[in-house]
């Protein structure tokens, strides 16, 4: 059968003639296989992406299912040759992007997926506890390919100000440990990994994360180990903007061979207790703003 | 013009023969207006509702535009003469259904609310909080319309288990408040209203519900009140458990002139502080059940 | 060090005395490994689930880290011998937590979880597309474990009624194929699974599913492939209503082997193109009434 | 009584000197109240807002109940004299959170709300469309405030790539209209409103929006009026690219007045029928980079 000469619509001239910054699509589910350098375990991840390039003001539309293909060009690739990271994975499928669309200048693609880490239980045994990897990769055709991983973790805050509030209405003495509100926290740390850079793990931006909280938290809790948990967290009262600022100083100990351009993103948010409003703080800098 | 013979696909046969329980269109959005029995304040309602009928196994299809043009029927009627609460609306528009589908056996409808009450701050002013109404209504030819009016109520929980523990370990004396883990409750309660009944009033049932938190939150709160409400809330700990017996309790008290068949639902949830997962509890039961 | 006496209060008396319907835990996260009887793949599935006993009046609270603990049990003996199904997992857990909560009369277990299936592309090649899993367990003292299996299946509606009116008013012969609307549409199919039962598999109850929209849909469509699904979809319209109905009768062929007493329940709801609400239809049945 | 000292803990020194670039509050619901210039209608919106300020690096932690007792007062003033749209409000409490956090250099609010807008529906009757107002406002001590308006609007899309396809695959001739692939389109548009003009309505914006569609989408659609708008629908395909182009142009027509800084952004999503993930399209720029 002599294939037909399809129309081929979204190479035409548009109606109007405006350049669109980003066109894709969003929400596309795939599994990806993840190896991790001195592993031998295949860690297979649930992601969730959007993939994007820009398109110039003369063409009518992006060529979107093309996106899909790459997707799955790289992921097949994947399956006989995993990559390292989520971040990398996404380096693949920004690079792809340019190439496929031969009229795009940049390309986008983000990318999130449930993870689990094992962690050592305060009963001593070891768990799975979940938390997310969120990474994004940026590429043009001038600047070449930027990367961030980042990861999503859920923990606990304990107010430092209403805990000396009671202190000192309550009558409570400097050695004891007053009641407080706590709740839960969620925050997002991302940082850029430059080149071939591989020193940064999600792992320890997992324990980067959790070591800023009031106290990380576990499924798994008998009596007197909540009873422990509570109690420490009391002793380490921590405001968003203190998690915010532990996870900036952490990261500047833990990535001192890191350039200055690289970009550091922290977002803590506490689902109050006493309010049915959420805190909120966040930093957007980079390694060589933070070392001033 | 001579209006055309349209086809009506709906009134046709099926392909294949089964009634349908529940057919109808979910997520409509409309401003509804309620007026209190006593009040001259309209309050208008911005509604999220669903709509069903069933279906006999010899129809097609339900002809879901109907639910449309009656629910913009009632609501324009309800412009004119707005009904005194969202449960009578709902009812109103569950026998529409039933009139308008002349093929169905019975309906369904639910609501759901933003909705604002305001209450005495810990400062001493007044202040609106946030709350949600939820109604339902399902009509039946034999049994005429039931109704169930609702709330959802976000208040606080502190843990009783972790406070006694902590007390013990670190030596709290019987007399201290020790901390303990506390967090973010919502808790759902719902009670059906018989026929003409107008005993039954929503910020009624928000009371009961945010009496049986820990501690009820507040959009403002100054230092010295933040820390009496954590202090209080402290000396009141509450399981999920705890905050739904307590809400059946005040509403055995509340509605002793309701019959036995009244329905009552109660659901709280408590987003855990010391775990990323939830706690739940909930009781489906009547009052019967409860005086028992 | 001797043990502290650590106070339990759950286990104490509640101050009001009203059984609890459902207690547990919602939400909890695990990776949880499948291995299909006639497979040596192992599947590993992000599993987000809800726990649940009841709670006789006598008793203040649920111990819920019992859950916690019972899952995380479950789920090791699960890395050493995996269970062929999630709704076998979810009849594990849920006979567990009768067992390890010895003031409990029932249970409840519900589990969700992102699948991928592969599946044919219109271009030949194989792809794997995006599903959702869903399980249930209940288990009682007296009469066991009942167990549920069901998928989430994202496919295209066309509307019927639309593409007839358009034939008539718009002059199109008989012959030819109208335009109509036509949605993403998201269906639910759930079925009992009896006792030690092996004749129902997930897989088939997606082929199931997808088989009764107008067309599945699938990542990868270029230009012919896209088109020739479009036009089959619409040689194909159906109602909301249509694909609750081609499921159920493609159930009642599928499992003639599958007892009476079997629950059935469908739900679909069609994002509709051309309202800002959605279309529903669901039948919650037996297998018995289904074959009256 | 004399008032205690109470410990005021945010104003002390960090453990960790880094500024934060956000802190604040965010989900507060709020009841805001919009009297339009040319109405003597008081429109009440349900508002849900996110409110920040800037933190230096020299102070522990941002006063957050000062961000709700201003926003009560801005509210309150609000009722007595209401303002004309949401962008005012924005700007009012933007303007309010720089001066009450004395050390903040700059603050952000943003909000969202749900609004009904009387259309004509095809059927010649009047009815209330649901849509949604976003804002921003962004103020500092050196530029004074920023602030935009937006709306996000639900129409429909129908592929003109499918359409042009099936046309040469299945024979249709030039005249015919053949079937496509549609959905449920949600676009966004945002503008800024520079200083005190008042020329930009969200009304409009929604007008705008809405005529980019394919077709605009409504609550009551009898089988005729379906029919002509889905066939109208057809007669008028859009790739999201186009829905955002058509949307720009439109924009520099309607806004001449408006000077070359001035930020627009535009956001189209299509929950494309014929895959499980969506198609996207954006445009974040400035009129005058649209007039070049």
């Amino acid at each position: 059968m002599k294939p037909l000469d399809l129309p081929d619509v979204q190479s035409g001239p548009p109606t109007q003639n405006f350049k669109i910054s980003r066109v894709g699509v969003t929400g596309v589910k795939k599994l990806v296989n993840i190896k991790r350098p001195n592993s031998k375990t295949i860690h297979p991840l649930v992601v969730k992406m959007d993939l994007f390039v820009d398109l110039p003001a003369f063409q009518k539309g992006s060529h979107m299912s093309r996106n899909l293909e790459l997707l799955s060009d790289v992921t097949d690739m994947n399956i006989e040759k995993p990559v390292s990271d989520l971040e990398s994975f996404c380096a693949q499928v920004a690079d792809h992007l340019l190439k496929r669309h031969e009229y795009a200048s940049c390309s986008e693609v983000k990318a999130e997926a449930d993870y689990f880490l094992e962690r050592n239980y305060p009963n001593g045994k070891k768990g799975f506890e979940p938390y997310k990897l969120v990474a994004e990769a940026r590429a043009n055709k001038k600047d070449g390919v930027k990367k961030l991983i980042g990861v999503r973790v859920i923990g606990m805050t304990a107010c430092p100000c209403a805990m000396e509030v009671i202190r000192k209405i309550d009558g409570y003495k400097d050695s004891d440990v007053p009641p407080t509100h706590n709740q839960r926290n969620i925050t997002t740390l991302m940082i850029e990994v430059p080149g071939e850079n591989k020193t940064v793990d999600a792992n320890d931006l997992i324990d980067i994360t959790e070591n800023a909280f009031s106290s990380p938290t576990y499924a798994i809790l008998k009596r007197k180990e909540e009873g422990n948990l509570v109690y420490n967290a009391h002793k380490n009262p921590k405001f968003v903007e203190d998690v915010v600022r532990d996870i900036l100083s952490a990261i500047l100990k833990k990535y001192k061979n890191l350039p200055d351009d690289v970009i550091v993103i922290v977002r803590s948010e506490s689902e109050e207790s006493i309010h049915k409003h959420n805190a909120f703080a966040e930093r957007v800098t980079t390694l060589g703003e933070l070392r001033k």
